[in-house]
């Protein structure tokens, strides 16, 4: 059975990248591929790096924003997200195949990976759940794109083999289902007076953050909404 | 400390894989890299694609026979050997680390990777202790070559910050002290006529694939030597 998860790829520059990713993957076993807002698609390039794999470019799912790409998830990972404002809880490339192939179970999984030099942006950042980072040499830590995915595939194929874990005790969210209720956080603090208007500051973002860290079940979530929803009608009242 | 493992590379058609392995290699903290008789070397596709690994790629050393690249090493590993007539034990990525990193510390590690088509001649299986297997998709399992490195040295690196095993127990011998003893093998049981030279058969390249697959250690090869030396003495009187 093929996992249900899906390598990401955003704005990815060199077209001969996403032609070796999909070789990577399909190499693994994997086979859904989305690639946001590519800087070259589709290419020849592509196609000659690809070998045996042009049917993942075929079926590849091209996107304007991450977003779209990620909605019906239930588990986004990121990868390497140094140096960054908003920290994640880190993986390690065996962590995140663990991870990855136990939840894939219960609803789809994304792995997304950054611009070639830039990585992801905060605001992309923001999307994922977890980051993973690859062990690697200190003295040169960045690995081109396809090698990349290529170990992050490879450990979900050495993880595919094993017995599965029990099931999800308790189901996540989906992507959208989280950004409604983040939508919904804003629009209830902005309406109580609590986010200033004029002022915002950072207390929405931070707020926002914490509900990301805490990985929110289905339960937890339909909780929290209901919450948000009886401080909206003490508003109305 | 870097580990004394070296990447040997067998008559690589594409130069922009060398640079990719040579930045694969750097990214997992390996330096050596040996390149025997490379199709187009050095090359500007090599140097654009091995970001900053370009150390690696000038300190790349060239021969134009596997033999060169190995002989003083005392475990060689080769990769993919797919329905080969002769058989090595195989390992996975993840035990072939576990073994070079343990044993180098005794001698020299090589692990040797073959053209991007054709893989591993006979000839050269035969000069390997074992082969590993990277496990992958049995319906593409055909990595591209800089990617198939990027998986071994990954699991080299891994392996590195593990706890090291104890010493090796009982040390073995160079490549080149293990020709010596094939060849030995070969004058001795030709002298004796016990290998027909009109009808040599495929009786010597049995027997030496029998010595190969037993691992000698240097006591065992020590043995080995003199039981031929005492056949031989026995030929002269």
């Amino acid at each position: 059975m093929t996992p249900d998860i899906r390598i990401v790829l955003i704005k990815t520059w060199h077209p001969g990248n996403i032609g070796a990713v999909a070789r990577a993957m399909k190499n693994m076993g994997l086979y859904k591929l989305y690639l946001v807002d590519p800087l070259d698609f589709p290419s020849e390039e592509a196609t000659s790096r690809s070998g045996q794999a042009t049917d993942i470019l075929e079926n590849a799912v091209v996107v304007s924003e991450l977003s779209e790409a990620i909605n019906d998830c239930s588990l986004v990972i990121g990868t390497s997200a140094r140096d960054r404002s908003i920290s994640l809880p880190a993986l390690t490339a065996e962590q995140c195949a663990e991870k990855a192939m136990h939840e894939q179970q219960a609803a789809p999984v994304a792995i997304v990976f950054g611009r070639e030099r830039m990585g992801l942006l905060n605001e992309e950042i923001q999307q994922c759940h977890f980051q993973v980072n690859i062990d690697a040499n200190p003295d040169y830590p960045v690995l081109n794109l396809s090698q990349a995915v290529q170990i992050i595939c490879y450990e979900l194929f050495k993880s595919s083999s094993k017995p599965p874990a029990d099931g999800p005790e308790d189901a996540y969210p989906l992507h959208k289902e989280l950004t409604q209720f983040q939508q919904h956080l804003e629009s209830t603090t902005k309406a109580m007076g609590f986010i200033n208007l004029n002022h915002p500051g950072q207390t929405l973002e931070l707020m926002q953050a914490i509900f990301r860290r805490a990985r929110l079940s289905r339960k937890d979530l339909s909780i929290m909404r209901g919450f948000l929803s009886s401080i909206d009608k003490k508003l109305d009242s």
